[in-house]
């Protein structure tokens, strides 16, 4: 555990939005900046599925986060002026509770005994570290990919909390296509033999599902555009080549392989089956019945919604929903349209084009954002 | 065996382009329609990855064929005009020989023994074919996907012998992000413990690797938006539900279960391993140092390039590339992209839309073809 991490017990039982409940929850947070007198400067981040809350370098941890150039001093969101706190989410595996945590009731991980997990559980979760930290009201909430839902979730459970929110290539819900390609990863994990049915040992488990899974999510979070720009069909090198010839010709091969390695070992598989069962799950139509009539109950008045032309997992079209209906509404919304090739990853990959955008609209220069803006 | 398939032995040893030979070859068609006195009026079908040589029914097979509209007495690839043959792939398992083929050498079958496949095989040995049917001119070479490949390697290989091309939803080699795609697919494959290393016994093998590799083929070869209207957000009822929670929750997770189990047991891992390879390595560049050298080979004058804008495995800039390259070498291109919503598999899937194209090009009705094409 680094020394930038904190941890906080939420007081018990807390109780699951599917039904079950969790004698106590523990949750891994940073945190960076201060927060002011009137405890009203806040920005919580909430995380897509794997990152961690280490969203940026501090001095207790100076490693580089994972939105190192968002979040920071004189950055996008400006730890000069706001409080901000990126929570680890519920059900994950950097230090808040989720299959790989102990039960006290068994002194075993819970592993499948956790209960199904829902974006409205860490959401929930979040909230209470907010009343935990005595912040009544948050001056945004702000989260990309699965994080977008979580803090769309948290905008319609609690409304007027956050008084600005920033969705980032996310949408009301998970589409078919994108529920197909995280089953199927999830099925990749579970056929694994060393799954064993979710009872691995700790430290050990479905390496190789593991690894064919991350490789999956490489495909989808990137784009074929960027793919042909950075690898063409250039092949790999004869040198390193294994000499089985079904496991690599070409360079885009090594480059998946390289990346799944890095993850794998990283990250605990049940916790990955829950947080992505969890992504298909939502749906924010639950919440009143309809898309339009959850987003009725968001009262938040200022809201950014950044989608990107090549995200095929969500695409462009579930931005614009979720700015129309918001608009609809009667919000302040600005919709940034980003021609990033980087696909659903260009939040991480592509700060060039992310960076100015959040901060125009963090600063409140209406013209410069609204001249980034596509119409609504 | 069915009654309508023939079978035909290459006289041996056939060398194969990256090295190697095999000692003997056979190969499986079907052929539908009469040969005319002059031997002209043959159509040459090379198919995609894991069709048979049956295309379409007839008396001798009355089962319903993988392109059963499209070929047949007044439809578009006309059996009352034209002598139409269909060829299962070398390198397959309908009846070519293939890696789970004997080898004579072991009297075992070849596996992972059998040479390294290009699509250039796939059409000499259909020039093979051709050569044995005493066809030394044919009205036409047509070809989805795969199939598309093998046709342009044909009509790069052998110029002046097709007086026609169709090319469906091909390109002139694979993209790095369909290359992963498929890579990731014999991934998949090659750690299924039951592969063993592809020595599995006959009759079985890698089952699990292989309805995952399906799977994945699914997601890739149809398309979001299709899914999007197909399934939305449709739930499995819960009399369905096999209680294990990680297994599925949404119709769109029932559907890829039923069609990846369809297909396990018919398709030979091991084949499916070297043709999938093969797509990979087919770049017409290969042909003389560029694709505008490998085009400029090309003799044949007429030529239809159709290509699908939900397409993403090979996206419709791909099609437009060979339109456009073609042209450029003064042949004579109709160029057609088609709004199906059923991507890469709409060859198969939207017949409604193919069917007047390729009717329209082999009639020469190239006002009402005109109509439909895009510029190039």
């Amino acid at each position: 555990m680094s020394d930038a991490r904190h941890s906080f017990a939420i007081p018990g039982p807390f109780r699951l939005r599917r039904g079950g409940e969790l004698p106590a929850v523990e949750l891994a947070y940073e945190t960076w900046g201060r927060l002011n007198e009137d405890r009203d400067n806040a920005v919580l981040i909430f995380t897509g599925m794997s990152p961690s809350a280490h969203a940026a370098s501090s001095p207790a941890d100076p490693a580089p986060g994972w939105w190192e150039e968002m979040v920071g001093p004189s950055r996008p969101i400006d730890t000069n002026r706001y409080f901000v706190v990126c929570v680890n989410s519920l059900g994950s595996c950097f230090g808040s509770t989720g299959p790989a945590s102990t039960n006290p009731a068994t002194g075993q991980p819970y592993r499948l005994d956790f209960p199904v997990l829902n974006l409205e559980d860490v959401a929930s979760s979040g909230k209470a570290l907010l009343d935990h930290l005595g912040i009544d009201s948050l001056y945004s909430v702000v989260g990309p990919s699965m994080g977008g839902m979580t803090s769309l979730a948290f905008a319609v459970m609690y409304p007027g909390v956050a008084r600005s929110l920033v969705l980032l290539s996310c949408g009301a819900r998970s589409l078919p296509f994108a529920t197909a390609l995280r089953s199927l990863q999830r099925e990749m994990i579970r056929k694994d033999p060393a799954w064993e049915g979710g009872s691995y040992p700790a430290g050990a488990g479905p390496i190789e599902g593991m690894r064919l899974a991350r490789k999956l999510g490489m495909i989808t979070y990137r784009s074929a555009q960027e793919w042909e720009q950075r690898f063409g069909r250039e092949r790999i090198a004869s040198e390193r080549l294994t000499g089985d010839g079904f496991a690599m010709d070409f360079e885009v091969e090594a480059y998946l392989e390289h990346h799944a390695q890095k993850f794998t070992g990283q990250f605990d598989a049940n916790c990955y089956l829950y947080l992505s069962r969890a992504s298909d799950l939502f749906d924010l139509a639950d919440h009143g019945g309809s898309v339009e009539a959850a987003l009725r109950r968001i009262k938040t008045d200022r809201v950014l919604v950044i989608g990107v032309t090549t995200d095929f997992l969500f695409p462009i079209a579930q931005q614009r929903e979720l700015a129309e209906g918001l608009q609809a509404q009667g919000r302040h919304v600005s919709f940034v349209e980003l021609p990033s090739i980087q696909g659903h990853d260009s939040f991480l990959a592509d700060m060039d084009r992310f960076r100015p955008v959040i901060c125009e609209f963090y600063n409140g220069d209406w013209q410069a954002l609204g001249a980034r803006c596509s119409a609504v």
